[in-house]
């Protein structure tokens, strides 16, 4: 490796402290920077590859796949569709596609699952987006249990499920049209609740800004807040925080 | 009367059918509609004078108010100053003030109140706008009770009173911030909910568009919305609708 | 039934006064709360089930049905496609589908029509919206009358059907583009005016905003305001306010 | 003059062809286009100089004020506050101030009115607003007839006045709040409408928008909008239109 | 006719003023107003029949030219599709479709084209927009020059026509992306410039808002603004313009 | 108890079946719901009392502090004034206010700090929201190390402290004008970022919607989102996560 | 040539004065202006034509593709559909299209590439609007290096070639979702940077708002931009610049 | 310094080759980095201090001009109020204060001015934003040549200017209300063209958005666009494109 030659060099006198100054100091931004974040980052967190596939060419995708698989590796990919998971299924037939979430994953070395994230959805339209943030936690290796279609606007539904939910480690929200349920559910349990506005509406909703504006306004404590539709981004800040409740930050 | 004299004078021929049929071309749109259309609501509404105080000159609204006063009239005037109650006290001494709901108004002949009207507020940031909607509502002879703080951070309150809530006619629901309280009260009443976004809040709230949005997406049913901080347009409606209960439409 | 049961081991004395305590801290967010809810709802309000097609997959969908038309039920689907409608019907032959208003309906038990709703409209254009209103009314029993096309662009249209809208209990006002029909129509009626704003124009009508803030904003007393292309909605507050005329508030 | 001793130096010889068309080359831009478009302006048009004052220095302002008038020109001078005309007239003793429309000018030529422009509000907070728009137009040598408070709230306030509107050559509509007035204005005449949007209103008005969308998207025909509160924008457009009724095109 | 008949039998002792009085209350808002209105109308505008024929049913869409046709009238329909034309074509021969402004029209009656309106683009994609306000004015009786792709990126093409431009009525400026040539054609010519905002552009155009507010915003005199893409309207105005300035008004 | 005598009238026989259930169906929603909630979250989560001081009146301000000073509670006031504080010192001599944070409190039992937060922002402008998250964190029970004025564009000054920013539980970025800080934050460690954007800036940063878009549209993993300058909020969720961190969720 | 001749004439006494002048007046802005600016512009820019070939007809694009190509000129032609290549092709064999910037191009004339551009992607998404920039920049004979997919979630990415970055004489930055890269790259170099927002994202992104919001709020120094997605105008103006430094302005 | 004195001990044998490389991996992120980019960044810009005096505390502010005064430095700060520069100037008395630009310098070494940027206005208000530019690129060195008051309202005034403006290596477009001047100069020179929109203008201006739409959606090429107001960052931009021009990018 070269800083190790270069070290090397300056002790066997072969380089001067000048000339390794000046070699230094391009060094840290290049390769060794490169390897060093990457590296650091898959041993403390075991995130596997992720890959947001759309608008990702077909020859693209198939290659990343084809190549994690061929390493034996996990892949979590995103938003892919089912026309991309036909073709990439061609060259990798261990990929396996999710309708609901449109993922399309590689699986090979299945996680244990702990620690517990409570998913729930104001309705059942929002339901593909909170299945993506399920999966994305369940793929990173989060217990997920999903509490669907409890939205405020038959309220006695979350009540029903309230106990359920305050025993998780984290919550996230799903909900679009006015993204109510976020705040209710803030209000009820005293675990961080991720919200995820959805883009389910019509009229002046504005795909989802309406939902994002509600969460974001509330008046309730321990919301914070991802981008409309964001499921995966949602299922991986709740597996960071499940992480850390299971065994602490290292 | 113009249209009595003229038909009187076709009457007894001292004006052609021709002639007659030219004046009332333009009489429906000038003092014949203006006539009819006044005493015609003044009669079957009994809404008194109103008056939208904010930006009226001292001795406009001073004038307004010495008007009515002598016929002995009531008036309501919303978006009072302090400073305006002051100076039409000097002419006009049965003026009344309040402080919260900055209404200034001169009642002089009590109407009895009858029905029911629920307001409920989210906040107590959210009061003025509240007591603006339920003194109007009083004004035009509606009973009103007030449920105040009820908002969705800490939803057993609201719980805890949603059996008197129902049993009103209408509800009025005022919120700033998120303004979830609106959808959770339509989902737990069966009565018109007249929801009033309120400009309490900061940040992304955007002076109280974050609460009007999601008032207007609500998924609950039976959701109506008026402009962000008119309490008096939400107090207007739930008489209409009041009355309405109360002794149907004649 | 579950508190029941409880109850009567208390008072048999098989269960400890401790325990019970315990049973009931859930109890009331779950099964009792459900159930009291929702047996609470129907009886009061008459209000069948509602469906919103729009994005239900076709097996849910046809499911739906079934289930209704089994239990000898009425259902109300609003926003459902001439697709939808094919596929249902294979099914549940006595489904009935509205080109206009999008409605796919089960009426097995014909609900007698009281009291009176005017829905207008601004221009043809506003019709389908109109429709979803209207005939949302009339499944719940309100009797309708349609005034389509009397926007303001020829407002000799809506004068020559005025005394008949101000004999109705509550009128919708459906409008596009600049949305002034609810304001002049608030202007001349003095029952609540529900306003619609529609998606109908072009340019920077934003899908239907600049008529949402014309009628928000408007000067005129006694409006309130739906969601944009919202007629299920406005026909849903139309009914519980005529309902109110008809026979008061229970 | 710049050309003309240049083609005289090049018919006297005393200038080559060469030189006289690179002088040529810059010339149009600078001096003669300067020159030509100033008095070719002021000679059609015999519209005086205007003055933008908000903003303006009192040196500025003052030097301006006192260079016309030692001219013996007309000044129209916008958005003035009684501040600065208290200081203005200490140097110019001739200029009038009108506070409702923050005119200053001075008026040493006094033009002959001709033709006819209306000028209508929805309500009396337009009025500062509309004031701008008549006072600019009578500057400018319109004949101007007023007709304010004729907003939709209060219909048969317009029609009594449509007839002496339809006579004008053109008219002002100048509305905050929703803006109805210009769309039922505009169905009502057949004569141009120019739109003002005021910022008069709250809430969700966002400063005149509302009223702004709702003109830009009205279905009316003959409708053209200029900006929120300029007033004077519309004074001149009219102007315009009403010279070329009175007297055509030159 | 109604009022005539009512006058008769008041004349003729046969109808009491009582009566006559109270029919006459409705009368104005119904059959008097509405044939008043259109006569009124028609008589001094020779404005014929104008269709927007976007979303109409091929049914409601043929139903209506075969009307005119037999009738022998004109008909303006804006926002047709060829395949619109198609259908109509298959049941009035006579009708002309132009594929850039989109305009379906009978002419049966050649009114003699009169004054002069300038309609200008900034760029060729404004010019259906152009097309649409140019051949309305044309239908309704201007003379029309055009003077497309003048904008301000090479300005020395607007300069090469400004002085003809000038000779016009009244002018049209049609402009997508920044919008910029409606303030400079104002600054340089002296009369109405009637801006139409194009929706031609991408990223930060908002459809067309961009241009939209660069016209409002103008600081050059003499512009109003139509809708984005409102071809129809800019020459339904001008054409008012354009009559004003031939004949004056009436 | 009022759950508890119910129960021990039923084991008396006392009170009949039929009638418990009655009072039942009412009690969840008030009283046991009530206390219920409120004991159950004081006690799992030690959140003392929360004030937003902005707005409230100076008695009621006072009222609550010195209801919780006498009951030797915790209180934490934020978005105060300098005014409040000499006046709430008046009556509470053990209120201590800070400037900076504009946070207000009384801490009678000072909590041991746990675990970590770091608090960074971009800019020395942010410190003020900092503040207020830092010590709201810190008032709850968190160790908080800051790590100010180490924005993107110096991007060095964030790199000398990154080893030391791994090591928290959770971390806070501050950030105005375009708040990229979140992403780069969220590129470099694997720990949840709550990103809070400032108000700070000016021109299109819209009161911080610009740097509320950036946090919400980032690219990078592991970013949740709260209010504008809502530092309370994100200390208040930091803070749960912290105490997961630390000892798990009960 | 129109003005030597003019001239000409008279210097030879065969036009007067008078009447030069006249003809002066039209010249500067018809052909003389339009001769002279193109020319000059072609003169010292030696940029050729470019097309936008967005919604340009079919006939019309080859028409022009002919016309250069029987010039022997090069063109640039952008947004340009492989439907648009298949029918150029057909007559103007020479013409290049690439798929990814979707440039559609005649280089008959190879220019030298001089200086050096750099230019960055946040992602592989962005990746078509900087191939725009740089096939831009290249037809107008820049020497162009692209770093792509150096974006802020992975920073180190971009430390590896930095230094490089630092070389160039400027540095396009095209980036979407929340655009950090402008902001990271204008705290890293000393050369202007262009910032290239583009439509990359989804939910709050609001097609490329997002991105342009926070490269124009930068708190970095020498950041300026240009529209979203507007790779072509980025390639331009980094050209203008690129010369600047290579030879100076002439 | 430390990276040499490691280096040292490696030399020397007294740290291994492990440890130096464990060092290492931290070293470039904090210290060395830190001195590195800045030292690296004064030596090649000669760019001097920045301070944005908006907001800053006053000990805060005096501290700084000291402490650079002290060194002998030149200070550039910018948004300074009057207030600030009083109480600056009581501990720096060489401190310098520009009304117009508020800008607060200390210049103890004269840089000699080079090259040329053309800085020009729409309209005088325009001019603080514009001096702002034009007194930065003199305090980094540039010569600076104003046109202000060149709007497009009387284009002939660019015009009269524009061969002057071609000459300069860079020009500034400050323009507000519609903000059309950047798009007419890029159309005119060949240069880059910086544009800053300003907040001059009222109504639908938004604060400058309006300008700044216009600027970003220019057809012309050459445009870049910095924030409104932004006069600091065109500045320095130009300054950037200034000295590239002047003597090449080393």
């Amino acid at each position: 490796m070269d800083v190790e030659k270069l070290l090397r060099q300056v002790q066997e006198g072969t380089l001067t402290i000048e000339k390794a100054k000046e070699a230094l100091r391009e060094l840290p931004y290049s390769e060794l920077g490169y390897a060093k974040l990457d590296n650091h980052r898959k041993i403390r967190q075991g995130f596997s590859e992720v890959i947001f596939c759309q608008g990702k060419t077909d020859e693209h995708l198939t290659g990343i796949y084809e190549h994690f698989y061929a390493q034996g590796e996990n892949v979590l990919g995103t938003r892919a569709t089912r026309a991309q998971y036909e073709i990439v299924k061609k060259k990798v037939p261990g990929v396996v596609y999710d309708e609901v979430s449109r993922i399309l994953k590689i699986e090979q070395n299945i996680t244990e699952k702990t620690g517990m994230i409570a998913v729930c959805t104001a309705g059942t339209a929002d339901i593909p987006v909170a299945e993506e943030a399920a999966q994305t936690a369940e793929f990173f290796g989060s217990r997920v249990q999903r509490y669907y279609d409890v939205g405020v606007a038959g309220i006695h539904r979350l009540f029903a499920k309230i106990e359920d939910i305050r025993k998780a480690n984290c919550c996230i929200a799903a909900a679009g049209m006015e993204g109510a349920l976020a705040s209710v559910l803030a209000g009820l349990v005293d675990i961080p609740v991720i919200a995820v506005p959805t883009s389910v509406g019509y009229g002046a909703n504005f795909g989802g800004v309406s939902a994002l504006l509600t969460m974001i306004n509330s008046c309730a404590n321990g919301i914070s807040v991802v981008n409309i539709d964001n499921g995966y981004g949602a299922g991986y800040t709740a597996t960071q925080i499940n992480r850390l409740a299971v065994k602490g930050h290292e």
